[in-house]
């Protein structure tokens, strides 16, 4: 780089206060980058173009960039602390911290527990595992995870998705035991494909899903979530498999006069509207953060001794009835390693894990963001994949960050993913002491638990938002939210993803192009439509392309061009303007072009050619200057026509134009 | 648009030579678009933007805008000449014209009657549906096409993947009734994906298909049809069904010693060697291009009539046998319009309409340009597809443009479409009278007319120059031909499927960004990469994004600046420059933005706070300036920290800057 830096000369500071005045000042002259020719630059050697291409694909972060010139040993603590955070983070471990961690620890643990059991519900599990899910993953995670407010476990999206899938394969029903052995698999394979996706370093994959499918989607699952609820709710004995609202509210309908069990209701009811205002009084005023936290165990407990008072389940309430005493028992054999389900594990794993993923970075990086630290999405994947694993081998099934649990984590000042240990231990004794007395705890009390769990899926200032920035994405959005509600999980996520490439693949068809015009006084060229007072120049037609010219837009930045040119053809004929003799094509947003591309500038070139127009570019970048050079294209038009800036193109087209 | 034409006023014109003194002249002051703010657009309605929207995607190319301000009748007569385009070209036909459309045609007939023939048997079909195909379909064409150049009917990659789809479902030495029926199904249903294609202006989705991609799968599609080959030209009886190189190596390996037939060796490689001599002769010397043309037929009458007086069909060299004598006949009530076939028939026939179309629509816009006339993609493919919906009714197959046959039409001097109907009417006499006297031919010899007619679809140069210019483009060639000669057409076609749209989606999630230096003595900013001469300005970090941020790369984009930050305060701190102060961002590039990019926007706004540094927008377009504003993101970081240019951002972050 040059060493002459222009600051070293303060003559003409303060020429600067002159041009402000305007249109009148006419003393100032032309400056353009004249003297300057388009650079082209060295050509990169094979190799170092390829590394450099995949360093940028998939190591953009320099994940390595640390370890260099160390030393081998710290090098090993180095890549030991990366796999483990907790050895950097637990050195620095004190009484202090611990203390926002214990309080933490045991509001999301008091959270957690009635909402294990009702998610486990809602993917036709027992509620064992949901609280099996709670119980070891966290712990693994604590070692692992490099997020310090995420509270793991079983969430509401991911239970109904794998429900959904799972229940496709095999009925819950007729066949528990193979259910919850596909369900382990599916766990299993779950965490397989996030730690390939971590350590192949393809998280970006994930990106794929766009926010606003994923803000659609969020909102249609929860819708769907709390149509299901209903059964719990009103007591419905013979409630619809399916989870479209349609089938619901049908299911809900018909049962209405001898399906409802109005003793259900007056509890449900009840305490849904005792958790609604704790949550109410909490969104109010912060720091009563904790009485939307303790309020769903303290409505179990409740709600539990009523039931047990009254005997209400010998009047028609349904009651969560046994539950397995004691911790997770292991899981390995009962993963299929072979076998047609072994392929099947691995299709709804992969789904469920890839949505899980989703989650839980969502919800790491805006805490990290809050919080200002990194995190390093590709290891967080490596992380939640292993606890996953791990998981599959110990009764559990899928568990990822939770949203609503992660944000009451953080508000009880939750300091490290000590939070998370001490939920476990939470978890742990009731699983080991208190398991028995949920027996005469009711759905209904459930029900609204998830109800109030999952409203704060449905962000609608984000909808808003969406709607105001960008159509399309709101298009997305709300393909994604009816897709769920009215077809299913499935299908909502097919069209979240399908929306999501569509709006990609159509941006990269259909680029922009602007005409430009000379901003009065100034060599500044700017599109005519954002810059009224931007002015045409005469005989000159100055065309920006806005994206890299490729096989899939070559041919229709091709025709937009001509048809430019026609439009203002036209239009010089009607206001008597002089013929237009160069078309100028602003490059500068081009970043890349590939044979189709060059093949269109050559039939653009030939084109204009035979309307006696030259064509002219200004601004190629290195890359495609490169491209232009080896396909023998800058020959064609000739180097003399390649300027590095529109001015100097225009000057050189017309030399008469006036440049101030 | 302002009325203030810059060239009214001549003042100033001289001050250009001033400029070229360079570095020494001081006395030029800054100019810089200072007084101008960043346009807002005024907002679009939502109907107008969505129509704008649909205009652009769906009818760049305005296919109604002769039609504006006419009267009714004249609309109608237009209307039926966009249809049936004879009705404008034919008003001005003449004697002189016809006379080089009766040669071309006379030209194309002869090498279109042995390669109907040879083709038909590469789909496993019987010898007289390849010649009915080039009697029906090109007939309908005239009417309907418009291009002037194009030769009409079966192809041998069309085919060769019609085959291969066909026999995956039905075999058709054991049924080959149905097999027919399945073909003329395919057929119908290529013909109705064609004219939806066109009619729902939704042509340029076959663009998605990358011109490296083609080439390659084109040049694997010919290796494979001459390896098929091999079965007629050596005589081998018993030749595996797969088309795969391995498998078929094999196959003419083990049938060394008991399968191959001398005799058909004999005549089938002397006979190549001619064919491939008069292509020689062809190629020196333009002149004699009717040489290779008429080669095909010649031989195989030579080779008929020598077959006949020798009878070597008694000794093994295998003949066409017989030949259905006679035109089309109906083939209507063979079409599977209900069970299981109907699904397949449409599958086979959508897969092989668009890679029909890819193939006319390629050599029909090569020809125009050539010509300057102008195509219609779209009305093209209602043509074509009218095509072959017709001839899936009168027993023909998929017909399309073939490479070879219009080259050879258009080098024989055809001027309309005219050469194609003289083609039908020999097809039809041959059909009609000599087809019993194919009886005698040699299959060897239809095996190396073959073998020449698809040498040309392997393009070497072309390779060469994508490798030159483009590697990726180079992979997708290369993966589309070893995928379709090491496993099948089907693989190859996915795989030039596939990476064309990993390359897009690639250069969506990971666009460039690159570091900008000021030209010295000019407000130029340019990338510091590719002019050495661009110097960094102390204090200001300049970067230039080159796409639109979307949800796909707007995290990495948000990262990727704050590690050029980061290597940039490194560098600063090792040669003791000042802190940076401002991040520039140069938006001219940003197309537009969504959601997570104005979010990505905000963390990065927040990042960079955190550290003291200020963040600054250049050049927003118009779509992202609304965008900005309707956020509040123009609000956060401050309208006074957006900019029309770069130049005027770097004044007000560093007055202090010389600026010439």
């Amino acid at each position: 780089m040059s060493s002459n830096r222009v600051t070293d000369d303060d003559s003409g500071r303060n020429k600067e206060k002159e041009i402000a005045s305007g249109p009148s000042s006419r003393r100032q002259t032309k400056v353009s980058p004249q003297s300057y020719k388009v650079g082209v630059p060295a050509k990169q050697k094979l190799w170092e173009e390829f590394k450099s291409g995949v360093k940028e694909i998939l190591f953009p972060d320099e994940p390595l960039r640390s370890f260099k010139d160390q030393p081998s040993s710290r090098k090993f603590v180095m890549g030991m602390e990366a796999v483990f955070p907790i050895l950097r983070w637990g050195r620095e471990y004190n009484l202090n911290k611990f203390k926002g961690d214990l309080i933490a620890g045991l509001t999301i643990a008091s959270l957690c527990i009635p909402q294990d059991i009702g998610y486990a519900k809602l993917a036709s599990l027992p509620p064992a595992n949901g609280l099996y899910s709670s119980f070891v993953p966290p712990l693994v995670y604590a070692f692992m995870g490099s997020s310090r407010d995420i509270a793991i476990g079983p969430v509401a999206v991911v239970s109904l998705l794998l429900g959904t899938l799972l229940r496709d394969e095999i009925d819950p029903d007729e066949n528990p035991a193979d259910y919850l052995r596909l369900a382990f698999t599916a766990t299993f394979f779950a965490g397989i494909t996030q730690i390939a996706l971590g350590f192949f370093r393809l998280g970006f994959l994930i990106e794929f899903l766009s926010h606003a499918a994923i803000v659609g989607f969020m909102a249609g699952a929860a819708v769907t979530i709390a149509l299901q609820q209903l059964k719990g709710l009103l007591g419905v004995k013979k409630f619809t498999k399916k989870t479209d609202i349609v089938s619901v509210m049908r299911s809900v309908w018909t049962s209405v006069h001898h399906g409802w069990n109005w003793q259900t209701i007056a509890i449900g009811v009840s305490f849904l509207a005792l958790i609604l205002l704790a949550k109410y009084i909490g969104k109010k005023n912060k720091k009563f953060f904790w009485v939307p936290a303790i309020a769903p165990l303290t409505s179990v407990i409740l709600s539990t001794f009523l039931v047990y008072i009254t005997r209400a389940d010998k009047h028609g309430v349904q009651i969560v009835k046994d539950i397995r005493k004691g911790i997770n028992p292991p899981s390995v054999d009962e993963i299929y390693f072979t076998g047609d389900y072994l392929a099947k594990g691995f299709k709804i794993g992969a789904v469920s894990g890839i949505i899980a993923l989703t989650e839980a970075i969502a919800i790491g990086k805006t805490f990290a963001a809050m919080r200002d630290y990194q995190l390093d999405g590709n290891k967080e994947m490596v992380a939640l994949g292993t606890m996953n694993i791990v998981g599959s081998m110990t009764s559990c099934y899928v568990a990822t960050g939770s949203f609503s649990r992660s944000a009451v984590n953080f508000m009880a000042g939750c300091n490290t993913a000590v939070s998370n240990i001490v939920m476990s231990c939470v978890v742990f004794l009731t699983l080991e002491v208190i398991t028995p007395l949920f027996k005469y705890t009711p759905n209904a009390i459930l029900a609204s638990i998830i109800i109030c769990a999952v409203i704060g899926l449905i962000d609608i200032d984000a909808m808003v938002l969406i709607w105001k920035i960008d159509k399309s994405d709101f298009i997305a959005c709300m393909g994604a939210f009816f897709g769920v509600i009215f077809i299913n999980v499935e299908f909502g996520l097919l069209i979240a993803v399908g929306i999501s490439f569509a709006k990609i693949l159509l941006q990269v068809t259909r680029p922009r192009t602007a005409v430009l015009g000379k901003l009065p006084w100034t060599t500044v060229y700017r599109n005519i439509l954002q810059y009224p007072e931007a002015t045409r120049v005469p005989g000159i037609l100055i065309v920006r392309v806005d994206s890299a010219i490729y096989f899939s837009n070559s041919s229709y930045i091709k025709e937009r061009m001509l048809r430019w040119l026609t439009d203002e053809e036209l239009m010089n004929k009607e206001n008597d303007q002089p013929k237009i003799e160069y078309l100028i094509v602003e490059m500068s947003p081009v970043t890349d072009i590939d044979t189709s591309g060059i093949h269109a500038l050559e039939e653009l070139y030939r084109a204009l050619q035979k309307k006696d127009v030259q064509l002219v570019l200004a601004n190629p970048g290195p890359v495609v200057m490169e491209k232009l050079h080896v396909s023998e294209f800058a020959n064609i038009i000739g180097e003399d026509h390649i300027f590095p800036s529109v001015a100097d193109a225009v000057q050189i087209c017309d030399p008469k134009i006036e440049q101030l």
